[in-house]
């Protein structure tokens, strides 16, 4: 299934881990054979299948290191499986994503990791690596760490909050120390789950059912908090931690706190807390409920967040911009919800337009090497697949993203491959689109449409 | 002439010390009887006035702490009486102002204060709640400042500048240790008067006359050399201190530097320190004396000094927004100032528009709760009304603003409610307006107009 | 026992709350009845019993504000009661401690309370005030809240480490918002107690059981992270709080950065983390387990957080200086733990020996209106006994300690007055000492020695 | 008087603009001929003078910018003349100072000028220069400042503070502007005259009339008001200001700020203000009026305020150290004012100490560059002098002082050559002490007492 032909993509302006230039880029195979400056001698395309990139930024594939895909979330089944969410990330431009496989309770890591497989294996039109999530911690669990990590797997998780997920303090310590050995790096959801509890109780008790009770049972403070402790614990134990998608201003200053005090901590972020505010919660739409389509954790921010985190990203504070992509139908699951805002599934969708909301966003303010970092030499780097992924250079996988800047359109649930009822960008006018993707050699987009390709493979690391 | 009824205004998104949410409030008499997350029973409609206020912001009425209604300024008499300044504040969302009183040389406390309720008592749209500014430190007025806490006058007011009102340092020190025990709090017009009567006459001497002498004549560190002293008298003295209109980067710098050490000192800014700049003293008009609008003191300051101030408004620094009205028309009382700047009355309009042109303004940058805080909230605390005043809360006096954030409508002379010829703000393209404000309890304006009722007391603190 | 005659101390350094001045104060009964610069009339000698005061410092009566006397700590009952505490206390110049009554789980607070008094009422040299700690937080303990503030007491406690006494982060939430009403204070105990389980166990696992085991198991990290916790509840409340025994540069750090953020945090420290540090647990001594003198929690730290905390001392961001007395023999009692460093009774002496160690300490460096702030002066103010207590004054308590700066003595467990067999001070070279010590205007000590007198009252707050 | 030999210095360590090195020093009548590192051949010592600097550091002379000698101010004269006050200066190592001629209210500059000429010229054993001090500033006052320029006097001063001398913020303005074309510099007396008298009359209503009430009427804040005063009046006319005596931290923070705006602002602080505290106020002496010795205004600080200037030295934020000696007898003198403070002379001595105790207090923490810096170069630099004065260099005025670092010796008023009956540092013991001290090319002193020589010159600028 994957492309055997030798491939030239022409003209383009091609972003290098050595900065930009224009050229042509050489794929032979599943690999990228030589990045040409000025480009390849008209000889050379003789036998070559040959695409034109003119007035196109020439990117490795975009890398989405945080989805979770067909996965039950303890409410629900997510509503995109590994074919619709891959086929979609890639008409985004995005080539990579990193899943979290997730252990339940009574569940070994093995068992989750195949089932896992189970899922993905032979349907992914994105390639897909694997985190680890852990929620039973135990002398057997602790076993399994090593075999992991023969598996490819050198990230895990662990939860704050979430009763059916989270370990306490002691194990996350435990945690820490059994990934220490071989630099592995623990991705942490932060909010203090005890005080989310109490806060949804009350919020309830008050009166306040519908979505807009979300943001009020789960301010910043418990956010900030629970970021704090993460970086004690690594400082405890001096493993490496991921603070995945980071919302508030106050959690963000206590990452701050921690680098000056020497602590390995890398930043995620996601769109929706750079993009949207709480006020969306309100939203009544056609039968008052939806407001439940912004019903995720962390929840929707205030304004001075979103330009806390924007200044963040600016100032090359943030290491990624993932998304969290984590997708439910607004109509049969999300309202599910209605009348009792803890039961609405906790979750959005994203994977697919994270490069184009993230490019229109910071217009005027960052260049190409700055989106070459946020959306996939950062996830690449931070993972452990660069320079095979995140990287346009020859030898790298060729996993390419011929971006157009000059594209208009509009995001809307009606336009997305995402298997979902809606999206949270509804209107949103882009500037810029992927015209060409190719995954591992094989053109899998173009246009912005699939080409029915299926070249995703597994990234063991 | 308070309504006596039962009122429900429904369907609102309701801002509240706990949050945003959707629901109803209900009004009995002059007070919030309940706050419904959700929304009240059908039944509970039966006997009672209903309000919608679908798709639109509840707030608990704005407050306005700084005014001068009806008021000889040394020059002239401000253009609004209580009974426009009122009117015209509640029209733009506005349900309580708090007036400087003030006392000329050789008055008692008690005079000022008889006057004031004179002029206002029995005349108001919106509520009023006086400040007392002390022009003669002596011993009797030492002895008044206690009559005055009686009389619910917690807050008072010295100049540092303008000969008929300063005090020298060593009687403002005296002002500060005489309401020290009560933790009264001390707003002070901070601009060094000796340089200001120096930098006056040379501007005229360099034949400087019309209003761009002005800001010539108060720079910058006119303001921040008075604030910094101020700070210095709070910390000799422990006593709670306001800085009024605060207009510079330089002032703000010094507020900082003595929060840092450790004083009590609130801040307040203005619309105008936020939106307009000095250029505008250079505007001709038809007669070529435009700029006399915008003569008020402090002056219109730098664009540096307005990012500056912006910048601590989204920070939180800046504790409420008011607008220092004293208004005076251009024709008939500004333009006896022509051919000398320093005979032109000073002051502008405002307490009718500061809703509209903060929200406008910071669109996109701040939200709901943030305007309740610079707006409502923050004037309520630091004057001790809170929660009577400021809060949308069972047992909190019925003023009340629905705020449509959907209108679009243009500021205007033409269309304003302040007994005044002109705006500083004409033209301005306002985003969101004042639907329905009650006062007490009673509806005194509908669609930005009132309904005539004068449901304002005053408010005893 | 209360003295009645007229007393005068003449010829004093006074360190009152206007500065310091040579002067006499003149005792009434069990009050000041004056502060007299200069000094009395002769003729005012008549009746009175003079005591001279040249060359000495007169201050107001110390205040320890952290004190633990004939309790029950979960293994032993600590070696001092309150009759013997309270008289070493005030032999060195301390005239009031603020003890902690703890409340066991089942037990009411009026229990704990009833409880308090029977142990100390009547037989105390120095007066004493409570907090109250809660261990068993329920609706009925909710409702005792208010009873106890009637009954004198604003200040309470809870615990994030101990298993017998730790609340949860909910709890502790619900704790600060009912004493939030009433300005009350929290005072917390910041050690993440999941952590210290661990790694107590590991640290046991590892064979290391004598004293060098217990910093090993209570790392900085376990402080800082539930300092940031409680910042955050804090913040999230509204309510005060008081960080005790703060021992790290660590949790100093997230102090300062809560302080930025505006939380209402007071910041307590004692001498044994501005003086000892964690090689202190090497000792051997004559039977090898010397170290366990030294056995309190939080542990004794590094000379770089001695410094840190140093210099927020002379920074003036350490609000109070109290000792933590909480004491045990090393014979009998400490000794319990050998083989097993988690089975030490937690505690050390120091009631008797703070003024002397802090103000040898920080001489040349700070100076007497400083050691008014931090002995007296913050503890009477932050716990709302001032200026009652605290402030040598017209009106205040007859709490006086005179001290004379020149005295030279070495502190030793031989001539303490503390119910302990050890110090952890012994063989320092204190300079100055209480020559003269007054509680409620009866003379306790002369010359370091108690008269045996015991005026020590309740001090309702 | 001058010599006209040819003199060598030998084997010093000298202290030169280029760094430190081992060499030889070259007099030729009034000038350095050269200097020479390494030492110059045997054959030039042939007709030479020479001297042994054998473990000797060669300094070029040190120079005191702030003194007052001769001098009425207000109470009394003071107690050094010109020749005994230069006598001691050189004695000490200094070679130059710049004293503070004064106008007084209704005499002109020139009148100041020529009777301060009067006092000083053929008398003095030290070089001196003049600022002139401004007390009446008028028409004719502006007028003559261009003639105080040619005659030599680039440097003025003002005080905020006494009556008698006093100028307000207009005035101060207009010194600025008028000195500015020629970039002359300011000296302010910073510290607020208005509060300080109304301070003063508290405090001796209260009864406190003895020398501690001294500093209880001069807060911290009072100097540091008045800084930021001078910082906005530098701002606002771009002229260059000179912080004279800066004596607190609140003072330095100010200059801090100022700095950063980018205020030209020159900082000099005195040993007084680095080694004593006010607790001195408190020392009785025989007579119970010792404290009076410490009178001077600004008034002795705090430990910590000792500690900011300390590491504000340390730091390089300090310009340059000199002394403000202006003594007044103890007996009779200062004794007048027993029973009001007020009416104590203001003022110490200094001008002979000042090197041996900074060399001293700095030891271990600065070395002779940082030493040649605040004592000699600095002051050079900021008045106009440089490298005529304040540089060991071929060219320069012969002005050396070779210091001996290895001699130790205890200051007394029974072995110095101030005429004045005491020293605020008696029983200081003192690390090193001038050997040889050479004004003009002529020896001055040698082993610390005077040659008798005085070749002192006037120093036009």
């Amino acid at each position: 299934m994957v492309a055997q032909a030798r491939k030239v993509l022409r003209h383009g302006q091609l972003v290098t881990p050595k900065g930009v230039f224009l050229g042509d880029v050489v794929i032979e195979g599943a690999k990228i054979a030589d990045v040409v400056p000025g480009g390849v001698d008209e000889a050379q395309l003789a036998d070559a299948e040959v695409f034109d990139a003119t007035g196109c930024w020439v990117y490795p594939g975009f890398i989405d290191a945080h989805t979770h895909m067909q996965c039950w979330t303890g409410m629900d089944w997510t509503a995109d499986s590994f074919e619709t969410g891959t086929r979609a990330a890639a008409c985004g431009g995005t080539t990579t994503i990193v899943d979290y496989a997730t252990q339940d309770k009574g569940m070994t890591l093995h068992q989750a990791l195949d089932e896992w497989h189970k899922r993905a294996d032979g349907t992914c039109t994105a390639n897909y690596a694997f985190h680890m999530a852990i929620a039973d911690w135990n002398d057997h669990t602790r076993e399994e760490i090593a075999d992991m990590r023969e598996a490819g797997i050198t990230s895990f998780k662990t939860y704050f909050a979430y009763d059916h997920l989270r370990l306490d303090d002691a194990q996350t310590m435990e945690v820490l120390e059994a990934i220490k050995p071989f630099d592995g790096i623990l991705c942490v959801h932060c909010e203090n789950g005890t005080l989310v509890n109490e806060l949804q109780r009350r919020v309830l008790a008050e009166g306040i059912t519908g979505p807009e009770g979300h943001p009020l049972s789960r301010p910043a403070e418990c956010e900030a908090e629970a970021i704090s402790r993460l970086m004690y614990l690594s400082e405890l134990t001096g493993a490496r931690v991921n603070v995945v998608h980071c919302s508030t201003r106050l959690g963000l200053e206590q990452v701050r706190a921690a680098r000056e005090r020497g602590v390995r901590v890398s930043l995620e972020t996601c769109p929706q807390y750079l993009l949207l505010d709480d006020t969306r919660y309100l939203e009544q739409g056609e039968d008052g409920f939806a407001g439940a389509k912004y019903v995720m954790s962390p929840p929707l921010r205030k304004p001075t967040d979103i330009a806390a985190l924007r200044e963040a990203v600016a100032d090359g504070e943030v290491d990624q911009i993932s998304t969290d992509h984590c997708s439910f139908n607004l109509h049969g699951q999300k309202d599910r919800g209605r009348g009792d805002f803890t039961k609405i599934p906790n979750g959005g969708p994203g994977v697919e337009h994270r490069p184009a909301l993230i490019m229109t966003t910071f217009e005027g303010q960052l260049g190409p090497m700055d989106y070459l970092h946020l959306l996939s030499e950062g996830q690449a780097r931070v993972f452990g697949m660069y320079p095979r992924k995140g990287a346009l250079a020859a030898g790298s996988d060729a996993d390419i993203c011929v971006w157009d800047p000059s594209a208009r359109w509009t995001i809307s649930a009606a336009n997305q491959h995402q298997a979902v009822d809606y999206t949270t960008y509804e209107g949103f006018e882009a500037h810029g689109r992927a015209k060409l993707v190719f995954v591992n050699g094989t053109l899998a987009v173009r246009d912005g449409e699939p080409t029915g390709e299926k070249p995703g493979r597994y990234v063991a690391r």
